[in-house]
């Protein structure tokens, strides 16, 4: 019943079959295409659900790479990125980590949320990403190479920093940067149309109440309502849902608990949409 | 003589048999429903013990789809949630935890007082959650794909969080989100005399006290007493202990260890039930 | 030459024969009684040393159901009472914990101390102690029906909780919860001539001089002596040791290090003594 | 080469066999026995190096029991105390921990500077210190029964206590206590000449020392000189030190690294030396 | 398709094939020499891709000696670095570290960053590092004396250090210390055409603008623009990147997320570039 | 190729085979004989690099004793101390730590570095520092008598000491304590000249430079510059390195990354050495 699309063992079979719907804002695609061309590391930054998983999925496709996304949390070691030996009939068995799997067949890797992965995830990537190219894998004592196909790169949002999770220089100096944000009107309202199925004028005005709310990241809100919740909303009200209604579940109660914050939003929704 | 009722092995048998009690305060229902037809995550906030977890079980009995619940805590692993290899006979074999469990057969997944969990369980359910609703099992080197049927769902205190606790917009703006609270009054008697047992005139005298109980929050009470323990304050009164003292030791002091208001919350009992 | 007087496989065997000496103080018995009979746990407050411990054991007796006493601590796992697989020959085997063995079995499960016990060792007993009263065995993927004999009781000292150790509303919200305090003087002076063998007059003083002592709480003293510590001054009396020195060694001594306070409260005993 | 002295598993070898050097300051060994009588555990309170290990020793000579000495700190866990599976051959088999083989073999069990332990294994003895001295073995699934000889007892220094590793109240309460200082001037000078070799003169003049140090604890010093540390600078006087520079080595530097304290302390014995 | 290029069990082959590009600034070269001659260890200090890890590669290539490098991390233990047993059929197996690897074949081993290394990590060095030239393998029982030919070498960036992750003087003390800069002006734009195939005069341009960027560490930036990222940017530019976005995406992105100083930085760059 | 020199299954070869190379200061042999003779363990205090090491070598070459050396830090278990069973064919094997080889083989034992130590490592130790000069196994369930040539040493630097780190009392009053320090002039250029192989005259500099640069203590210079460092300086010289530049890298980059620190310094040595 459930399909398995991905073997990280055969990491071949990863490459995305069909074109991801993405529209370029900017320079983006022809940036990452040359850091590709010269083997450089990449980093993308930018707000939540802003499009950057789907970006890289859409120059994996154009590059013809296997794609290998690895979620970073502070709980994932080096090891569950390299690999580990496992017990296997009466000795013990190698099994490569995702990094080595990405490595191993020239695909690209993507640490999602990379200021989330703890020290030793983060430095394990450094050799990776200088001129050397290669990765260390001292449990076999053996040092892999990348073939010239592999590429590596890591996303993270800059509004969650912390002192405590800052990238240091010594990794931030090693990845050209790319810069993501909200899609401009028309480009997000063709988007929230194409995603949720609600017709143009219907995703305008989610795009509309969108911006509206993103302004009051200068009243406390932590962070702007994403693209992805202004197409949860529209997806709501094709399945019958009452526009006030579907953008009060979808588009202000996710992104607040703050009961003033969220009248105040339910209050400029209800002047739009009457 | 213990019944195991259900087998996350054999996930299918987990079905609600008999239509759980819950009465709808809103429009909970028909949200939920879409967001099911739209495969989109819920979350549903609200205090202690107002029926976030028997609604789950309302809407898993009237979709017609086994119901694993998990309790989040902080020493909850990934590797739980997602499953492990466990050494068996000369070998090691795969066990599935109760998310790869709910998720191959196609379960409504319940994560209760997820704001409880770790950062590593919480980000395992990221791919899960965006329009790609995979989910890597790293140890096994496979991506699996959610079949339509399976849903995420996910329940949180909002009055619980801290700063070390607190959702990130990155984890919140994945869910469709919907609001509980108390019952109306007249609906919570209903619930209360249906539950406990007592006549209709006892609950309303129970939820009376209860609502008063509620308004001390803004005296230094750190939250309102739920529906459950006025139903338990009503079983020990059909038991016969006395009402007054069944209420001291049902509803007053398991919610606060504080003298003064023990002794405030009391007088108001007495008044009332006098 | 040591008697295993209890085995958890063999629960059945953990009844308590002879009828423990308590004396009731108030509806204590008759609300345990009901809480049992509509499947409600319990929880006990007091301070140390006051019977909680004792009057379990009499609740246990009268009920005739086994008795399994956990006493919780910061390293004590969700797994420790839960059960664990151990590897046993070729393979590996399920070895139930002292909670599923108390379920299976239909026992009074009672934790003693609950505050002292980690996050996720008290969301584990949230499903069984909500009307559904089932408990996950997460490692083996089963969920078991607690059968109706089952009871969860908890004890703890409101004294001690601190911000860190504070129990949650969503735990505290539970329990039917029983006061528990020193017993007024006439019934301790019974319970200490009783139990350390003492006549009824020296019982008589060693329970003044106890009171005096739990007035220097509001000078500075962490909490009153216990009823236990009277019957071990009891108990050195009769074995022939100088009242006043079995006071100090006794009383005063074990339950503070400050000098100064232990020079006032010697002085008390010596007017009271002499 | 090396002797095993005692064994564990054989623990009524670890029987004392001479009488140790022991002169009782007050009435601590009366106490101590009548304690024992009555199966109380036993506490001992005092500074370092001022004979508590010793009357440990002297009293389980004289009452012929074994003797287990167990070193508090805080890596030592409850499971380090009880016991644990170990593989052998194609199973596991159970080793006793040193608590349970004391207890097994009716020793005294002496845990040396409790308040180092950690929490679990500070509530691991609760149960033995109760009425009831049963030891809950949760690893096994069963209880032990405390056989009339067995007797636990702990010493810590209360000048170390500090806001971390108070011992609570429910921990104190349990326990009769006795306190032990440094012996008075005669006695002291006994042991000193006793243990060191040197002549009585000597060893006045050096318990002289040791109270004039002693005496600046109110000037920062964090602890006076124990009463091993006169011992060990009459050893090294008897080998031909310098009595000058075997007091230094062994009373002033062994105890502040504080130059100006050092400094102040020299002065001091070179008056009463030259 | 990759390539194995180096075996730590086969650390004989980690030798550099071909001289690697590096250019002396100073003495750096005769010092390394003179240290290594004397048998003595080397610490590199600079900041961030100033060419610390190349020097040493250029100094292993004329010293003729494999070179062995270890990042480190805050998880990298003691056990990684020297070795462990591992199961391997029905008995362990000892497998050497990369630490005892160089030892044992006479090479360099190089300790990138490590301030980030724990404290028992950079314990295990002292041995090594003072004339005994020792180091205990403490899970075998032997301890190894290193050839003649082993250097053991190590990196930091002073800038890193905090009061948590100091070196402290008994690990400073064991070291010739070579400071390390960004190479002057010439030297730089020699290294940046050379390195990213950009001609002389848009290399010098790059230069003269990371110069301007290093400025700005007196104005809240956190590290300087590294020489690794000047190629970066060249590399950018040679395929078909606009210059000014070469420079935004390579070298202003990379170094900060503070959109002030991001600004700052591009006027810059657009006045020079104009 | 490597050198095995000294395996702690064969203490008994870790015997120093030649006199090494050490000048008495004052009293320390004498007073470390005595101390070796009267079973007293012995701590050696002093700053790093001034030959606490080096007199322990000595020591142990003139009474002819196996030296078994540690050096501590906070990863270092009890058991890492004592030992612990590996899995072997089909059972499990004790294999002894260093602590315990040295006791069985009647060594000296030192414990360098030792407030670096863990608590629970500093613990094991007590039993063999009083007169009961006792280890126990508690793995194994044995206690071990130390021979009488058993001698167990620390060494620790007193400036280092933090208050997480300090030394209790209870542990300090176990140790007959000699103090060290950098030697004096004319000993420290005996040593430089030695060691390094420069002429007397060079020495003699190098010496006077050190006692200046230990002056700068007092202006924020955290610890005076070793013996050591003068004698690499010294190599370094006599392999043709220009003196200044010689004493900048060996002697002042090595101690201090402030900047003006570096300079101050640098400038007395272009005094001393022009």
């Amino acid at each position: 019943m459930t399909d398995i699309i991905c073997s990280q063992q055969r990491v071949e079979e990863c490459v995305i079959k069909e074109e991801p719907y993405y529209v370029p804002v900017g320079n983006e695609v022809e940036i990452f295409r040359a850091a590709y061309e010269n083997k450089l590391p990449v980093s993308l930054k930018g707000p939540t659900g802003c499009g950057k998983t789907r970006f890289i999925e859409y120059m994996a496709y154009h590059l013809a790479r296997p794609l290998i996304t690895i979620s970073c949390h502070e709980d994932l070691t080096a090891n569950d990125l390299i690999g580990r030996f496992l017990i296997k009939g009466e000795g013990t068995e190698w099994n490569d980590g995702p990094l080595t799997a990405a490595l191993k067949s020239g695909a690209i890797c993507y640490l999602d949320e990379f200021v989330e992965a703890r020290m030793d995830t983060r430095v394990v990537i450094h050799p990776l990403t200088d001129d050397r190219r290669i990765m260390p894998i001292e449990k076999m004592g053996i040092v892999l190479q990348a073939p010239p196909e592999f590429m590596l790169t890591i996303s993270y949002n800059p509004g969650y920093q912390s002192v405590l999770k800052d990238l240091k220089q010594s990794t931030r100096q090693r990845f050209v940067s790319i810069d993501f944000d909200y899609p401009p009107v028309e480009l997000e309202t063709d988007i929230v149309a194409h995603e949720s199925g609600v017709d143009e004028e219907t995703a305008r005005t989610l795009v509309d109440i969108g911006h509206r709310i993103r302004n009051f990241k200068q009243h406390g809100l932590e962070e702007g309502v994403s693209t992805r919740l202004l197409i949860y909303a529209g997806m709501l009200i094709r399945s019958g849902i009452g526009p006030r209604e579907a953008c009060s579940v979808a588009m202000v109660k996710p992104i607040t608990d703050d009961a003033d914050l969220q009248k105040s939003i339910d209050e400029i929704i209800s002047a739009i949409m009457e």
